[in-house]
């Protein structure tokens, strides 16, 4: 059987127990499956910088480099912060050192979780944000321009970048499209109407549309699409967009199907992909064993299906949709944790989900 | 009585059918409280451009700037755009030219039109954006850096601005808490954990904050916010934000409360006003007769205040409370537009308003 390294990024607060209570999950489904999963815990984050003055060592770096897959829990703490004042993100680090360019956050009402919108038809958001990862405002973090008098940032958009991103999203939709049985849909989030720099990214990603006939393709305002999330956000499949609107939308999207606590993500390039659940590090709750740790045992199952689609082998992919159904089972069946008002806490989630993987 | 000058810019599309619909009860209301009320339409927009080759001719410019109050339908018009490929839109002109830093958008859930929200406490949505409108990622609108390989757009960040925009959101606030029977609260929508920027903007907005000791402020990251105005949006009050993060948070919060349709707004500088309807042109409906005037109907009752606020009567605030109040209870009453899928037109809501002035 095919064997692979993951290396494990636990980081801060919830972040180690969510990571915690994935592991446990991951060790029997991957005995079931007979595949091989080495996983290896590395320090990072805000604890650690406070510790040592470093908040993401070299070594964690390479570590991280050499492995198959990265599985990251949450990091950062109030309080414990750059010089500069911003925030301890070796997530965002990861994202540009190894150009994740595609921040895929999938967004889907799971049977049993309630959703936010009255309307019947949310039971059936089923999309995906594609947040590009490496450049969009982000280009400028920890570099923007401060005089007494004002403060510069730069948003910068590639064209290798967005071909790139786009690339990602036909084919992306093409997977899609063939396992929900109908045409798949591409549609770019920009401000072109306003904008020269989106205007330039919506005749890249034009470009690429081209060699997509099979997919379709459209265009929507960022302002218009956070609209239309709230009113018909189960008309859309497969959403790229810039880093900045991505990281807007993307919290918007998971509010509309539990919050942060459901909402996975995989943050992939060419070579590397880091899976990490979208939440942070929730100092309110942390230590309490009520954290739900459904965002990272989704995450991981995201993290076995790219291994799979890597050549690390058939039985991944099988590993994968088993942990994704066993969560869909465990809630269906009356799970409830903390954040949508029930009582079940971290451990009755590894609990739930791994009896019932294998059904 | 007072009287005062009024510039009328319908635009395109619906925007003149709402303007239409506006100024026929404005008509009836101002008899009604003894204020004048004169008012000259100007030529603007998308089909004005087609036909001479200017959007915004100067004269129509020189007369909105010597008027007392700005009143503007919608503009811009698929398929009719500039040179470089952007949007018609005099009300990006206005803005700059006129120094309309403050886009006031209040986000209010009226009675009888259905929230988006599945949680009761929807039904309580009261709180107001001030979107900075001067400057931030448009700062960079139409100069945009453009190569064969890449596009950048600046986002810039003031101190002057910021002080205006924070000033402007505790004063409305305080105006807000004495209305309200309650304490203000205004909450800096920012990425101040990312950027320098922001955190520039963050301080500044900390020192104005310090003039206000009767009002709580705090900070809000923009990717929480778009969570939590999914989740809690009944617990905010006050929420300043850069313009491109105020554009995409104030369409997601015009969803929760009914649509565009139901969402006022108004751009104020230090001596200048401009008041419109949040939504567009929509080409879709245009012609029907089913246009929902109640968003331009809201942004005149804004305005009418705005005119008592710079000395033109207490005459005009009592107008504009009215005009409210019949729009309020319209609603209550059953009155359903098309957009909230009953069958009542433009005419419909002009005689049910009309109707209730002065009830
Ligand atoms: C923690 C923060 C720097 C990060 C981001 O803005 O990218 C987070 O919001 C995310 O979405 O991963
Ligand atoms: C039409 C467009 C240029 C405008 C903007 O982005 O400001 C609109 O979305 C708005 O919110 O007023």
């Amino acid at each position: 059987a095919n064997s692979v390294r993951i290396a494990v990024l636990p980081g801060d607060g919830i972040g180690t127990e969510v990571t915690d209570a994935t592991l446990a999950v991951l060790e029997p489904l991957a005995r079931r499956h007979g595949i091989g999963l080495s996983t290896e815990a590395l320090p990072a984050g805000a604890f650690h910088y406070q510790s040592t003055g470093e908040a993401f060592p070299e070594a964690s770096f390479r570590a991280a480099e050499a492995a198959d897959a990265i599985l990251l829990g949450a990091m950062g703490w109030p309080g414990i912060r750059q010089a500069d004042g911003t925030e301890i993100a070796p997530q965002l680090d990861l994202r540009f050192r190894l150009g994740l360019y595609a921040g895929v956050r999938p967004v889907r009402a799971i049977p049993g979780v309630p959703v936010a919108l009255a309307d019947p038809r949310a039971q059936g958001i089923d999309f995906v944000l594609v947040r590009e990862s490496t450049e969009g405002l982000f280009h400028s973090r920890g570099t923007g321009l401060v005089t007494e008098d004002r403060a510069e940032e730069t948003l910068r958009i590639t064209r290798a970048t967005t071909e790139k991103l786009s690339r990602f999203s036909f084919r992306h939709a093409e997977r899609r499209a063939a396992r929900l049985g109908r045409p798949g849909r591409v549609t770019l989030v920009d401000k072109a109407n306003v904008f020269r720099a989106f205007a330039f990214m919506r005749a890249v990603f034009d470009g690429v549309a081209a060699e997509f006939p099979g997919v379709d393709s459209g265009h929507h305002y960022v302002d218009a699409m956070a609209l239309d999330l709230v009113r018909r956000p189960w008309a859309f499949d497969v959403l790229p967009t810039e880093n900045m609107f991505g990281d807007i939308l993307s919290d918007l999207a998971a509010g509309l199907v539990g919050g942060m606590g459901f909402s996975p993500s995989a943050d992939i390039g060419d070579e590397h992909a880091v899976f990490q659940p979208a939440h942070g590090t929730a100092p309110d709750i942390a230590g309490q064993g009520i954290a739900n740790p459904t965002a990272m045992l989704l995450s991981a199952a995201m993290m076995l299906d790219w291994l799979a689609s890597r050549g690390a082998g058939e039985a991944f992919a099988e590993a994968g949709a088993e942990l994704e159904g066993a969560v869909n089972a465990a809630f269906a069946a009356g799970l409830r944790t903390a954040d949508i008002g029930g009582d079940d806490g971290t451990a009755a989630v590894v609990r739930a989900v791994t009896e019932r993987l294998g059904r």
